[in-house]
């Protein structure tokens, strides 16, 4: 990849979006993945990984407070939290933001990804630094299975369920989580696009659904995405997403506000039916 | 354009997102711009203007449901039904289900439009051949430049501020619509991505406002335009869309509920930025 070459994200094999890279600021072949940090014309800095935007400049911030701010203010009083991946450091970022937090395990299974993004995306990846923040360069699905009884909150922080995030979208994965958690924990995960990731959203929910009591999906809009639209997938031990009292942040947000909590499990009736066992089919 | 071509579509010089064509259904250079109907493989036969897809039968319900529904549920009893532009029908489709709706008055500037929908786009298209349906073709500009007091809503479906859509994005045309609604009337515009547009959607907020007692912006999650994000900006006398008893359609609709039209109204900080004469940036 050279400047002024495109970076083509192939969708479907007929649907692709195409960035112009203005620099190149890393390439390496890792023993989990392709890793690249370009500079795009329109998003600025992004970390790449196997061809695939994993998060930008631009935008990082919807996906970073919405994966991190939904789950945290859903529990009353989070002091324990683990991001299994996360490599980029934004969703630490945000989790360290949280006052009550007062433990922060993040276990990013490919330390080139944690290095590419301290060199390169300085303001994403100063997450990782915070003092809360014990930073583990290992496997999440082992640590999982390790622990119980521990966690407030998990966020999984993953990418793509093809490579490393693999184990990350299985049912004995999401069993270990429910276990790693406290008796009012919850977790999130992130689970692409309703319009074009329909059956692993569908397969998702069936898991976490049959282990944990409340279930819900929520929605954000992530422009350097497939389709725009992002789903994540909250599963909770006690808490609902839309208790009373959910409170305001105390900080600055771009994208996160209460309100914007509560709309984002507004689920329209197509993505809804994603939930059903013979859901019809979003968008296409 | 050839079966197998890519319909490319420039957001941004160094930004594209491009489709792959399985057939070539209509091309035609039409007074006014460019029109093509395409089939496209991932999201199926699509309206494209000047290069632009306006619309695909994949996504259409998203952006026709959300435009119409919203300003109609909004007010309470709507009869008289302005709709400027919306040339595939789908608007028109959807105003119709409303029950207390007795005429629409619709005025589609290109002829050609209207046609090459009716021939390729029929489910969309129906829309406009439903009997309360005045269907007009001519200048939507004139047309309410001649009215006064007779509308309950009005919709502007008008493609982008560019060709003949430009003259809809000024001051002298909302005068003139706020003139032809009557007394407690509204009106919805679409203006654009606030990732890309935002210059836009900041103009057009200041001179709606200016004319307008009660003007909100909305956002809803079209996957085929830039970003994802589409803003709507509502302007009404009276009603707020926020009110109580806001009614449940007595029909199914695939995104449109009274949950994610009150959701669409939560707007993240960085869009609600937009609307302060001296906001920040979204996205970049």
């Amino acid at each position: 990849m050279n400047r002024g070459d495109w970076l083509i994200e192939e969708q479907t094999p007929s649907y692709q979006t195409r960035w112009r890279v203005r620099e190149v600021l890393h390439e390496e072949q890792t023993p989990y993945q392709k890793l690249q940090v370009l500079e795009l014309e329109d998003f600025g800095r992004a970390l790449v990984l196997d061809d695939a935007v994993q998060t930008t400049v631009g935008d990082e911030f919807i996906y970073h407070e919405m994966i991190a701010h939904v789950p945290l203010f859903t529990h009353p009083h989070p002091e324990r939290v683990l991001i299994i991946g996360g490599g980029d450091g934004g969703t630490a970022r945000e989790v360290c933001r949280h006052e009550s937090v007062q433990k922060v395990d993040m276990v990013e299974i490919d330390r080139a990804v944690i290095e590419a993004c301290r060199k390169h995306l300085p303001e994403i990846a100063c997450g990782m630094d915070h003092p809360k923040v014990n930073l583990v360069v290992g496997d999440g699905i082992a640590w999982v299975a390790d622990h119980a009884d521990e966690y407030d909150v998990i966020i999984v922080d993953s990418s793509d369920p093809v490579g490393p995030a693999k184990g990350l979208f299985n049912q004995a994965f999401y069993k270990n989580v429910f276990r790693a958690l406290k008796a009012d924990g919850l977790f999130v995960c992130q689970v692409l696009s309703p319009f074009f990731h329909q059956s692993l959203i569908r397969d998702v929910y069936g898991v976490v659904s049959a282990i944990f009591p409340i279930t819900m999906p929520y929605l954000a809009v992530v422009p350097t995405y497939p389709s725009g639209l992002h789903c994540f997938m909250l599963g909770s031990k006690r808490h609902s997403p839309l208790r009373e009292g959910v409170r305001t942040p105390a900080w600055p947000t771009r994208w996160y506000t209460p309100a914007v909590h509560r709309a984002a499990f507004q689920l329209p009736p197509v993505v809804a039916q994603l939930l059903e066992p013979s859901g019809s089919q979003a968008g296409q």
